[in-house]
Formats: C-alpha cells, structure tokens, sequence
C-alpha cells in the first residue's frame, strides 16, 4: 500500500522538490531515515530547508537517493529584493558541496527554445567562463577556479542521451565536479519560480517536463554532481489530482451517505488516471509570465556560481 | 439560463475558436442566427468549416460578432506534408476577405520571449515587406501589394493597450486593411497547433493567454481587421472541467441515488469555480514540444500572406 | 572648403559621436559657436566631455544642430567595474534634461537580430514599464514616472520609417518626452563599445549602419527626444580612409619628391571615393565579441534609465 | 619567396575558401598538384569548382591538405529562386563523400548570439535529427540514416576547445562520420553569403572570425570529417590590402618615377601591417542585412542535409 502512495504522488503528481515529496509523505507516516533543519533568514523573507537522506528508509520513503537536500524558498514579496542574498546562499551551499575541486564543468540542461525549459541555457550565457584563460596563463589569481560550460540541448534536438553528451566532455577534460542546472516541476504552484533546490546526488534531465531520461550523477559520469534547480512548471496531471481531491471534500460534505469519501487512496489513483487523457503527458503548465521568472532565477543563479568560482565567499 | 450556460464555457472554459464555440452550443440549443458549411480537402486531410453568424440571435448563441469565420483543421497524420496546402488555401481566404485592398499592414500579437504566444512575432519574421520598395520605386510589379509590419509587444513590455500603438500606425500610413495574427486558446488539446482560425470581426489581444486587453476591430481601427489565429495553449480551468465532468459521470455511475448527475449546470460552474485556485488564472497548459508547433505553424502562415501579398492566387 | 572638410568626414569617414566630429574639425580651424567642458571622474576612470552647440557658427562646423552633447568614455580597465557609476551618471544626465517630465516614451531603434544593431531592443527587454500599472492604479508611488516602451524595427522588417511608426503612437498616448536608444558608428576603434553619448537633439535612426532614415527631433515628433547611443560598429570607408592617410605619410617619407604629400583634402576625399567598391557601403566593421559588449552596455543603459524613471536621483 | 606570398595572403589578407586561394596563387605561378573542373549550372546560375589537391606541391600551394574542394557559387539573381537547386546539390556531394555512412553526427560550429557566426547552430535548428527515434524503433524506413547533433558553442562561452567536445561526444556515441557548419571568411565581397564549400579534410573552428583553434579532422576525431562553410565575414585587413593595392596603382600611374608601383610583394605586406592596426585582428567586416543572408544559407544547407539523411537522393 505505501508503494501504492508512493507511485501515486511521483507519477501523476509529480514533483522534483524534496521538500514536497517531504510534505506529502509526512501526511501519511512517520519519517525515518531523514533529518531536517529549517531556517528562516527573516530579513529577506527565504525559508531554508535542508533535508538529509541517511539510509534506505528515507530513500524509499521519499524515492530520492541518500545525500543532501536544500530548499530555498523565497516568500511572497518582491523577488528583485532578496535576488543577492540568495545569489549568497548558491554561493555558499556551492562552496559547502565543492570545496576543494579545482575545475568544475558547468551544464545546463534544457530547450533554449521552450520558455519555461530554458533555465540552464540562461544561466549558461551570464556566467564568466575561465577554463581557456586559466590554460592559457590569461587569469593568475589562485583563488579563481576553472569553469568550463555546456548546453548540450535536448533529445529532440540531439537525438542524444543528454548523459551521453556529458560524459564525453567529462572524460576529455576532467572536471574535479559538475554543476547541473535544470528546471524542475513542482507540485504546488506557490513555489514555481520561488525555489531554489540544490542537492549533491545528481539530476535525471528534463525531469520536470515529464520526459524521464538517463540519470546524471556520479555513477554514471564519474565525478560528483552538484543538482540546482528551479520548479518552472506544473504537470498537468498533478492539477486534476488538487482539483479532485478538493472536489471530493466538497461532494463528500453534500453527500449524505459518505460513499464518496470513502474512495482510498488505491481508488483516488484509478480515478485521476481516467480523468487524465493521454496526450496530457505531454503538456506543462506554467505562468504568462515566465519570461521575467526565468530571466531573474538565471541571473540569480549565475551571479551564485560566478562569484563560488571567482572564491568570494571562500 | 442560457445567459449561465455561456457565461460558463467563455469565462471558465475558455476558447477563441468559433468552430468549438458551435460544438457547446449545439450540445444545448438549436442554432438560429449562424450557418455553417463543410468542406473536407480529402487528399490533404484538412477540414475547412466556414461559420457565418448572421443576426443577433447567432452572436448571442456563440457570444462573438456578425461575420465570417473559416477554421481549417488538419487531420492526424504529419502536418508537414499538409503545410503548402494549408498556405494556400490561407492565401486564397486572404483574397476572399481583402479582394480590393492595396496596402496591407500586418500586427504580429504576442510576447516573443514566451513561446507559445509568440506566433505575431514569428510570422513576421518570415514575412517580405513591400511597401518600402514601393514607395522607393523598387518593386514595381502592379501585382504586389504594399505590406507593412509591426509586432508591437506586450502590455507588460510597453505599458501600452496594443490598440493605441496600433491605432496611431494606422493614422500614420493608412492601410486599407490589417491582418493581425495572434496565439489563441483551445478547449480541446486535439485541436492545438491543428487549427487556424480566419475571420473578418477583429480580434481580442491576448485573449489566448488570459489577458483581455481592447479588441482591435473595424469600429477601434477605422479600417478592416482579418484575424488569423491558431490555438496554442488550453486555459488551466478548461482542463479542470473536463476533468470533472468525465468524474461527475464516473462517479455518477457508481452512486445508487443519482445525487451527483442532478447537478445542473449552474451548479457544476459554482463547483469548477471553487476548484480552479485564483492564481492559475495565470497559467496556461501548453505540450512540451511548443517550439516546433509554433515554427510550423509560423512558417505557414506566413507563406500563405506572402503569397496574398505577390498577387499569386488573384 | 570648409563644406568640402565636412562632408568628406560625414560621408566618407562617418562618426555619429560629437566629440570625434570636434576633434576632426579642431585639427583644421578654430572653434567657435561651441563650448567644451571636460571631467575626470578619476575613480572609475570615466571622461565626460560636455558639448553645448550655441550658435549656427557651432552648427556649420561640427554639422549637428544646436543642443548639449554629453559624452561618457570608459578608460581600458574593466567595463564591469565601473558600469554601475555609468549606470548612475546616465540617470543623473536624463534628470538634467527630463526635470519636469511624468511620462516618458522609450524608443529603442534597431534590429535585434542583428547583433551590433540590437542595443536598442536589449535595453527595452531591460527596461521597467510603468505606465500600464499606474494607469491601473498599481503603481502609485509618486516619484515614479510613467514610462511606455516601443521598439520598432528597422525597415527591412516593417515597410514603414521608424518615424512614422513613433509619431503614430506618439499621437495615441502623448508622452512628454522621448528617449531614444540606438546603436551608433564612430570613427576609432578605441571607442567602440566603451562611449556613451547623450543629446537633447534627436536621433537619424541608422545613422550608425549607414542607412540615413528621416529624424526622430522635436519638429518632427512634437516632444523633446533624448538620444543615447553607443558607437557599436566603425563604417568600412572610415578604417580605409585611416590606412589610406597612414599610408600617405609613409609614403611621403620615402618619396623624394613628395608629391603624394601634396595631395590636399579634396585629392584624397576622391582617392578614397575610388578605393572603397560601392558594395561596402552596405557593410561594417564590428568586434567579434559584441554580443558581450551588448549585453553589459544595454544593462548599464537600461539600469540607468530604470534609475531614472524611478525618481531615485531627483 | 613562395612562402612568403602563401603567409601574406593566409595571414593578412586571410579566406578559407579554397577557390579563392586557386586564384590567388594562379595569378603568380603554374599550378601542380591541382586539379580542378569547373560545371556550369547554367539554369540556375549556378557555378560548381571542384578542386582535388592531389600531393604535396599541391598542398603546399594552396595551404590546404590534399582532398576534395567543392565550391558552389550563386549568380547575382535572386537567391531564394536556386535555393531548391542548391540544396539538392549539397545532398549529392554529402552522398558522394559518405555513401556508405549509417550514422552521421552533425557538429554546427560558431557563437548563435553574434549573426555573421550563427550559421551553425541555425542549421542544426532546421535539422531533423533520427538517431533518438533509430533507437527506439520509432524510425524503421531503411533509407533514413541515423543523425545527432551537438552545437558545442565558442571557447568563450564553454572554455573548451570545440575539438574536445567533439571528440568526446564522438567516443560516447561512434558515429560514421561528421558533418561540420562553420561561417567562412572570404577575400571578396561578392562571394560573401553566395556561396557554399564542400571539402573532406575537415575544419578549423572559429577560422572565419580569426579565431584559429585546433583542427577538427579525421586525425584529431578519428572519423571523417566533411566541412560545409559559408563565407559571411571578410576580415579587415583583407579590405586594407585591397584598397593599397587600388590606391598604389592609381598613384602609380600619377607618379612619373613610378617609384611605389616597384614595391614588390615583401614591400606591400610590409607596408599592410604597419597600417593595420592590432585591434582590427579582433573585428571583421559584414553586410547590414547578415540576418537575412544567414537565414536563407543555413535553410538551404539544412534542407540538403536532411535530403541526405532521408535517403532521397541515395
């Protein structure tokens, strides 16, 4: 049964975030096998959370491997106002996860032609790569760290495993670590384009647009691999399942005789997946204006890697 | 009643297509004020159906002005192979509508920066402007019309209604005519990136997306507006609905006392709209392959104008 | 002879910058009817050069009409370094000009898809608008101007003078004042994407690609028009007329008889003439990496503006 | 003496099109181990070169390695007319050099934000790649090729050398052979965007804007390499050596002692050098409409890859 929920929620439901797959799964069960520590920087209005996978309870219980989880979420006023602060915290969550690689490679997944797809594409066009000045004697200072960058594109353009492509640069030029940059999908349409979730075990590409591909981690590259994250957009099916359950609650209290609420869990699963037609799949919701969602996440991120590379915070 | 029946479908359930407009209402009333005619383009697969609402009885059914709507559907098989001939029955339309017209100006709607409303833009990009050339006295062929071109943004790029910038263009160079192209909503997912929709009543910016600005007509304009439109992305609130209909008869099925099915209409409205959350109002669904549809799509359309414009189909 | 000095930098050896045009002409005569104060702002390594065009003595000689020139050059350290006081001095500059002004129309000339002549579309992407939300009433601070944005195109793209299209929309919604963003040319290297220059006198949009359109002036439009541009691109004629008078003396050093010193202005102007083929009047001459130098001198012009609109030097 | 003829022109006076090499050193000496024929198209106003460089005189006459060279130059007509023709050529030579290819990599060199250098990473936007759908059984038709593509970006944007990239992503994932896009530079200004270069000795990147990085060819990728180039930039001292050498004839005959027209070779390159000054090796000189020029070159091309991976011409 608790499979069931677990299948439930990670594949009609979707969401990337650990902090609501946390969410969801505290609803049902006591967690075990994973530690959490929140904190609030109240001036600037983000919550912090960082969750710790231990050992295979937390795994299942959470269907994400053992690592580090972190969540920054900003609140509800303007985002341009706690834009450095949580370039700082990138930064120093960065400095946390990588603190002796000397070379890192920069990837940054996703469509540069899909609006809510392009986040590690942007990102990529505002960091200051320093590779090629580094071998060729152009920038001295010890403290800067190589970067060198990748977009290499999605399947449909590629025709490519995007793993493939990364692990072939990785092994012509030997990064110490990598840095991954994606957009993810999110549950809950308060935190689209309001988080930033970084984590140490890797990333399965285009996750968020529901097109499940090859893991990115250090099993299959080789080298550690540093996740960061933003939730630009909703699954479809995850809509109608709020939609449903709120529908439920509200037939059920006009129903006398209760049948509806007794639906479970099992029947609530067979229920959404009827009401959810197939081509759905391959849809996304996201907001009109994720143009100036995507433009400012990006720059916040790339002014976080830019100044861990250049050993700011160091 | 009625007056609930189409506030329902146009507010929540939302679409720009005249042809779904017909579906709705058929379910419920017969129709009086609108004709309707079928043609079927075997070979290509393309359906054409040309709805003319006469009096006002027919823009109360389908809640849209007197006039002529043309919406050409293609079937399911490769829509490349169907593209020349979509282009050149657009062209054809475009010389139906516009027989005596010698300058034209194009208004591409829509925010560049967001993919699936960025189709204005793309179309003008592929466009061949020739009213330069004919005041220079470089294009002299008598066929060629003069074509003009603006993509005047979005509201939140220019703090402007697009009426006003268009409007003060149209009093600078005087058209005879405007074609204004533009991404529209969809009730129905089968009919996304399948479907372009002609007509001669003007066209309401933005509507696609949600966002009701000033309608650009013959009466806002002081000169005649064809419309081209195709539906890009489907309403948040259109898919909870259809969600909960298809649940109201599951449902319904299983309950011995029939409760749920006598929900009348009025009541399943009150229902979708206590389920649809305020902010996804400002969200749309949209398939993840959107830059293709829209490059497909743009580029037909396009070539269809280009060909109105050469005189090619006069 | 004076006309022919003039003409031949204007035509031949095109720079749109008002202090290359005085140097050009301080070479050959005296200045008068202009008025030169320059400032060192020594710490960022920032020259400004301000030039008051008093009289049609000023007018003859320097071939610009009667105005303020301010023009803000970078030394050759880091751009990055000092783009925020650049940011600052812009602001400052267009409160001088703009005192009274409460709605304010943005301009950006130019042709995004080109990349040394998309400064004016950058900007605008950059850029906050505001005359939606305070027509609205969302906007309610004071300080805070309205502003409304436009970009245009050029006319490959729309058939019409960018002219046409500004005083249209100029009639629509009566602004106060017009400030115009374009890419500009100018005659050395060493200022190319490292010189802002303001004016109160307008802009001839596409001076800096060559392509001479009808002004955007106070005649012409009904309101005052700040012009800011940045010399992007250097004309081909101007980098041969440069060899060919280096050449020249080389020459003339080696030649006994000196005739080719000999050779006045006029002789050259023709020699010149002759060597440029028709064909590269259709060209220029741009640094390879000039997406980078767009995107750092669009941010410091759009920062400097959107300081500017929000009251915040006033 | 040779030698310093080739440096001067590769250097200085700098094209990557093997056409135009042939001429210039015909214009000095007999040709050995060169073979070239020449096909008229005359229909289309088409002009097809085919240079084999058949040993090492040949090599070192022209610079280049021994191989094919084929050259397609468009008439001064309309070029939308032959891009049908012109294409269909493109897919014969490809079926030519990699008739019994099953699996093709397409490598679309160059910087997609500077226009002049796009035109990689803008026909890998037209192509369809199969490779994904070979895999998963989706494309069964025998004659369909398998196609990935990688748009690896500039070292200034990834720190790589595109070579590494490349090479990596060829170990990962073995393709037959590559097929690689770069913009060109040329010598002459009427070549510029007319014309398209075949060659099977592969390419290096960035040569066109006079970034010379390390060769891509069946040495350092150990598979072929085809390149296909269009010259969309002429370097700016080539424009310099042509006006000398204008102005040197036209003094030349105005100077009775004839002293400037003895300057021999040596001389003139010497005196090109003084007169170039360093920073124009970083800028290049491009037509104002590049935008259109890179638009219909990288249709043409990727519509003649296409044609190849889809067998049509097999």
């Amino acid at each position: 049964m608790k499979q069931d929920v677990k299948s439930f929620y990670h594949t009609s439901c979707h969401t990337d975030l650990a902090v609501e797959m946390k969410e969801e799964v505290e609803r049902k069960q006591k967690l075990t096998g994973i530690e959490v520590i929140t904190k609030n920087h109240r001036y600037h209005g983000i919550k912090e959370t960082r969750i710790e996978i231990t050992d295979s309870r937390g795994e299942a219980a959470l269907g994400k491997p053992c690592g580090h989880y972190i969540t920054l979420e900003m609140g509800k006023g303007s985002k341009r106002g706690v834009k450095n602060k949580l370039s700082q915290i990138v930064s120093e969550v960065l400095n946390d996860y990588l603190k002796d690689a000397k070379h890192i490679l920069f990837v940054g997944l996703g469509n540069r032609q899909v609006t809510p797809d392009a986040l590690g594409p942007e990102v990529m066009e505002q960091l200051t790569v320093t590779r090629h000045l580094k071998k060729f004697g152009l920038e001295t200072q010890q403290d800067v760290k190589m970067l060198s960058a990748l977009a290499p594109g999605v399947m449909a353009q590629t025709g490519m495993e995007t793993v493939e492509a990364v692990r072939g640069v990785v092994r012509e030029i030997h990064p110490d670590a990598i840095i991954v940059v994606d957009a993810l999908a999110a549950r809950s349409s308060e935190r689209l384009n309001r988080t930033i979730q970084l984590c140490d075990t890797g990333i399965c590409p285009g996750a968020g647009v529901g097109n499940n591909r090859q893991e990115m981690n250090e099993e299959t590259l080789g080298v550690k691999v540093i996740a960061v994250g933003v939730p630009t957009v909703i699954a479809v099916p995850t809509i109608i399942c709020d939609a449903m359950e709120q529908m439920l609650s509200l037939l059920g209290a006009k129903n006398a005789d209760k049948q509806l609420e007794e639906l479970d869990e099992e029947e609530q699963f067979q229920l959404a997946s009827e009401l959810v037609e197939p081509y759905f799949t391959d849809m996304f919701v996201t907001p009109k204006n994720i143009d100036e969602e995507i433009q400012l996440m990006s720059e916040c991120i790339a002014q976080g890697i830019n100044a861990y590379i250049e050993g700011e915070d160091a």
